[in-house]
């Protein structure tokens, strides 16, 4: 029998996150006070975050950090999740390519994103917090939230960005079942929502505007602080067990790959895959090729420019530098809702600025096409956002077949579709529209970044 | 760190099925034909079933039955399933009970159906059948018969149970995005789902006419067979495997189960994970208590008549020797759609009749009271019907306490509910109702098998 599943046990659970903000070339240029515009320190962010992730979010100098052993117990819910080879996908394109992924979704929550929500509900349980905000576009990290804030015992307030929690119900409820309080966004909840709601009624929400909202709560309410399920260095860092468990188990299979491949949203799962074995290119040991596949219609990597904006809609983050579409970016109302944000994590901003990754943009009906293949071949039905990855590897592998070349491609699956079928009923339908984003829409929004820099 | 899952490689995968029937001290009694009330042999099976299905159906001979090492291989893509140690739904409780569970929801149908769906769609295929038909219930059995005819590249025509075609949407797109084709039961495709309208033009359906229709589909359209997803002595084999896994995963453990618990339809998980476990106790050598947690709506073990009764409600099938609350018995629209069949399997039956094993029922006000706090203490939301089998386990949880005993219990988490989530809704809303079903509507259904029996 062919070996499908590299499998590895609990007790193999990463010990430590790789941090590599330590070992980059050029370091990422500092967060700014957007009133001085001077640097940041970790201080500085406590009143947002709490003060451990403070400390990882701008910590340029420890390789590797310890993963508290209560994190790990966490973890063994779910981790080692499995790496799997694809040979149904493989047939189904009938390439000469290796394809193999990691398999995120076998977590409870559904995807990766609670390997940052663990930590970041430890940390709080430890600091006496007693109630987190966030915020959440398709609702895969605040379902993650959710259940590491009940695992910890609590509080958890979601806003749940409109036109998912309306077109979404299931996420909703899914949250609620795990305990939380969910409240769609923009609302009049905030002074955030408000202003918004003011100027356009019946907007239906973005990560900026849900972001903007939930920190609001945060620094308005005694003993509560904030959660970010992407972009940030230190979700970026909690992420890399994804990586180092790839890593080991990779091995296992005598082969190393060639490319790896991750959708793209903020960076979470494509960090959480990529920088451990970034780092050997980093030390010029491998000429591994990352691609990051981001939605045709909020394309910042592929058409975005590198620059200080705000990480929210209201403006209450510190200025960030990083590749973004501008941060009053309105994206259309795609499928894959985790994926329409405005800007790019920092550290990772840097690493396409200095040539480490690159990145293509896929429209959602590819997107789509790519995961029906995968669901049909492989028997997983994805989530709209991993589709994405789903959809550059099979680029890739079809590239291989015409080049007759036999390259092994590493992708993440980052979640599972189960509560995504409505927009699967939309493919099928005939109705689903590619999204893509003309130049001149794309410039009125970024507009909103270079005002920024200008007075810089 | 506590050990959480115990795992087994893939190698671990069983290579042969228990057959149960083969050590029973008394056997099922016969499959009558209907018309001549003379036993059946396999061939009388064959123009609805796949003939190896047909044979392992009444093979009272070989106590293990080779897997085909191409269905090992489909095996492979979720098998060995986790065993768990529930050490949240321990603490939530408080109770000295020791808790394990199968973790059949990792399969990518979500269920453990897959078990039974891949072996049957293999055997098709073998057979050189192009196109199987089946009816479902909750959707989970249609979805992982939809998924292993893919890997197969056979036809799959489904008949789904109009309430839940209607009220699970998702789960119909599930077994769409699988490639199958799905009718709402009954239909006006069928001579069955004719008849029904007629009398009842709003009936939602059971899967008792879902079945007849498949049947009727199965032995009109050539090269076509049917596949039943619980109920018969083929299926129970097949699932098999989660109990022969379990048992090597227990031994990891260093503890042996004094109590085993799984929800109860038609008896596929049940069976699956108690069987290969039963056989000690058939064997004399253990006293493992075997609970099938059934729902109070649809009563069959714990209030149900051994008697000889048809698979569906038209008469389509052999007459069975089963614990039934009639072939014309029109269950409650639970949430549970998995367990509203009117019949226990054939070898079950016998051993329940003969003191192995005993039931309780479960109104779902209770299941639903049970799920949530094992979503919120082990941070997996189970599907309704696993829900049955969890509320079981916490009755016996909470007896430990008050005993300050500290048993064993291994239960089968036979599915996740992400696709369920609605039904998580009507339970937090509050509307949701338990129902229990009277004496008096029960005698009246349990006619339609009495008439059969005293014909006989």
């Amino acid at each position: 029998m062919k070996q499908k599943k590299f499998l590895l046990p609990e007790s193999e659970i990463p010990s430590q996150w790789y941090n590599i903000q330590a070992e980059m070339p050029n370091k990422p240029l500092p967060f700014l006070n957007p009133a001085t515009r001077e640097p940041m320190k970790a201080s500085d962010l406590y009143p947002i975050f709490c003060e451990e992730c403070a400390k990882q979010e701008l910590n340029q100098t420890d390789t590797w950090i310890d993963i508290p052993e209560e994190v790990r117990e966490q973890y063994s819910a779910y981790r080692v999740t499995p790496l799997v080879r694809a040979y149904g996908l493989e047939k189904a394109l009938d390439t000469p390519a290796h394809i193999y992924f990691k398999n995120e979704s076998v977590s409870p929550a559904g995807s990766h994103k609670l390997n940052s929500a663990i930590a970041q509900a430890y940390y709080a349980k430890q600091q006496g917090v007693t109630n987190l905000t966030t915020e959440t576009g398709a609702g895969q990290w605040g379902g993650a939230l959710s259940y590491a804030t009940k695992m910890f015992g609590i509080d958890c307030a979601v806003y749940m960005v409109k036109v998912s929690y309306e077109g979404k119900p299931y996420r909703r409820s899914i949250m609620q079942t795990f305990g939380a309080n969910v409240t769609p966004s923009p609302s009049m909840s905030t002074r955030a929502g408000k202003d918004i709601l003011t100027v356009d009624p019946l907007y239906q929400g973005s990560l900026g505007t849900a972001i903007s909202e939930a920190i609001e709560l945060a620094t308005t309410t005694p003993n509560c602080k904030y959660a970010l399920g992407s972009v940030l260095n230190h979700v970026s860092l909690h992420q890399t067990v994804i990586g180092l468990e790839a890593e080991k188990q990779m091995a296992l299979t005598g082969e190393d790959p060639d490319i790896i491949i991750a959708c793209f949203g903020g960076g979470s799962n494509f960090c959480g895959i990529s920088f451990p074995f970034m780092r050997h290119k980093i030390a010029g040991k491998t000429n591994t090729r990352f691609i990051a596949a981001e939605p045709a219609a909020c394309p910042k990597l592929t058409r975005g420019k590198f620059e200080y904006d705000f990480g929210d809609e209201a403006g209450y983050t510190p200025l960030l530098p990083m590749y973004t579409l501008g941060h009053s970016f309105k994206p259309s109302s795609i499928h894959a809702g985790g994926l329409r944000y405005h800007g790019a994590g920092v550290i990772l901003s840097q690493l396409m600025k200095d040539g480490y990754m690159e990145a293509v943009d896929i429209d959602q009906v590819e997107s789509f096409d790519a995961g029906v293949l995968f669901a049909r071949s492989e028997g997983i039905i994805p989530a709209p956002e991993s589709c994405h990855a789903i959809a550059a590897t099979v680029r890739e592998a079809l590239k291989c077949k015409v080049a007759g070349e036999s390259k092994t491609i590493l992708f993440n699956l980052s979640g599972h579709g189960f509560v995504d079928m409505a927009s699967y009923d939309s493919y099928f339908s005939g109705d689903m529209q590619p999204y893509h984003i003309s130049d001149e829409e794309l410039a009125k929004f970024i507009k909103s970044a270079d005002a920024l820099n200008n007075l810089a």
